[in-house]
């Protein structure tokens, strides 16, 4: 099921598709809402998860605008926690006839949860339009195994399926360029990809940051930066992330997102703060501790 | 002369280099500066060229943090003109031991200009540090040539000059990765590199993009956003840009930066509205209309 509008008639926002996904209420003039951060949309630890406060302010935008995000950055500042209320307000900046410029702010309470800018705008007419990067070739779908750490793997399969997440690791077709990781995602039980889906799935910079270093984990993000084109009917989107660098434990990311008939939709940057990695072997040592602890328990 | 501190010595903000650059004059408390557009900082037509805005952002925030920013993003919302005093605050979002998330509002009179958000950090001990891509292998600053069009060329010097900057474009050694544009860009008269003077050169995604889909001009920008690392000392930079893709007149792309000795400074990433543009054979046609009407004048 497609929720694109036929040809000439407007979309209106926000999409049925991320209501699905977050299910926001709006108030009269759509430039407030709010929504509970429920287990589906939060961590496995109960607190906001990074995509759904991008996904979250990519809805905002567009609502209180009714135009589709070009670009939004979301910026991260204190917790939320499930069963918790997440109220959205947007300020607009600049609303000119094409281009709205805004300001989302998101609070449980006083407590600013995260804040974001951006900017959404009706299309130009004629305006240039293009791709200049060609699709990475990499392995299709249905080929790509699942991820050897983080939620897409089988030990992070309830906790990514819980969200709706589903993740595959792509390989490349020729030699991998420098930091680079490839993930099929598409979201479970939605099938149209949208701009805050797209946002919902591509939270994975701080990942691929400590793959290019050599490490497992993530960090915590600070921001998600995302900058959008149109959208081809689609479920699956290939996200090519690349780690950059870390300096005195920051880190730096980007990505490009691909639908499979070669469809530039996304691209995107983060910063991380880079605390919760490690090397292999100490993931193996913990298994190790883990599996010994429950041995004992069993035979106490 | 390097401004770098001693090993041990803090920094304190703003750096003096950045002030040699925009002569930000900053309350007791730093968190409230303000700066005249002059015409060094402005553009030809007297307006703010995007670099000062993000430049500023940067002064300010780490000017209000006595921290190195960590990721700036500026969006542009309404013109500034020479002569005015533009009004900068930074407000704290989340003022952490080590890192400080940002707002910045910079006004003239009631008009807000540019805001802001980012983050500023002290180093974390031990914290990850290195760099994922390898730089580019392209010609020598001395062996690069002026730009054909736009603030590096001949044309465009003497209003690139006014605002210190100097562009060479530089050649692949390899075959040319997609979309990409290489420059050397340097500060005249400032010997140091720092973040926001990073800032001030970089703003050269949009001339990416239309260069990318084989056009030239560029287009306004709506935002800048930075990502930065510890700068080693230098006065050239190498900015590697990309035109990733447009999409009804919205055109993004991205950046990585490069001193000489290798080192991955600061990548960043911007969206504008792509206006103006044209073809190569209509910037011939417009030059022959101006030579006649030289030619006319002189003989009428």
């Amino acid at each position: 099921m497609s929720e694109a509008a036929e040809p000439g008639q407007p979309v209106s926002y926000p999409r049925a598709a991320d209501l699905e996904l977050i299910p926001f209420g709006f108030g009269p003039t759509s430039s407030r809402g709010s929504f509970e951060l429920t287990p589906g949309i939060a961590r496995h630890d109960g607190a906001l998860y990074g995509g759904t406060g991008a996904a979250a302010s990519v809805m905002a935008m567009e609502a209180a605008t009714q135009r589709d995000a070009v670009w939004v950055v979301t910026q991260f500042i204190a917790q939320a926690h499930v069963g918790e209320v997440i109220e959205v307000d947007v300020d607009p900046l600049a609303l000119g006839g094409r281009i709205a410029q805004l300001q989302v702010t998101a609070r449980v309470g006083d407590r600013t949860v995260f804040c974001a800018l951006g900017a959404t705008a009706h299309p130009r007419p004629g305006g240039l339009t293009g791709q200049y990067l060609p699709m990475p070739r990499v392995s299709p779908p249905d080929d790509s195994g699942p991820m050897p750490f983080g939620p897409g793997s089988s030990e992070g399969r309830e906790m990514a399926v819980s969200r709706r997440l589903e993740f595959r690791q792509a390989t490349f077709v020729d030699d991998p360029p420098p930091g680079s990781l490839v993930l099929w995602a598409r979201l479970h039980g939605i099938d149209e990809l949208t701009r805050a889906g797209i946002a919902y799935l591509a939270d994975m910079v701080p990942a691929a940051v400590a793959r290019a270093a050599g490490k497992l984990g993530a960090g915590f993000s600070l921001d998600n930066s995302l900058r959008f084109a149109d959208v081809p009917p689609s479920d699956w989107v290939l996200l090519h992330l690349r780690g950059e660098l870390a300096s005195n434990g920051y880190g730096h990311g980007s990505f490009t997102a691909w639908t499979p008939d070669g469809t530039l939709v996304a691209t995107g940057s983060q910063t991380a703060s880079m605390v919760h990695i490690f090397e292999a072997d100490e993931l193996e040592e913990w298994r190790s501790a883990i599996a010994a602890r429950a041995t004992n328990r069993q035979q106490s």
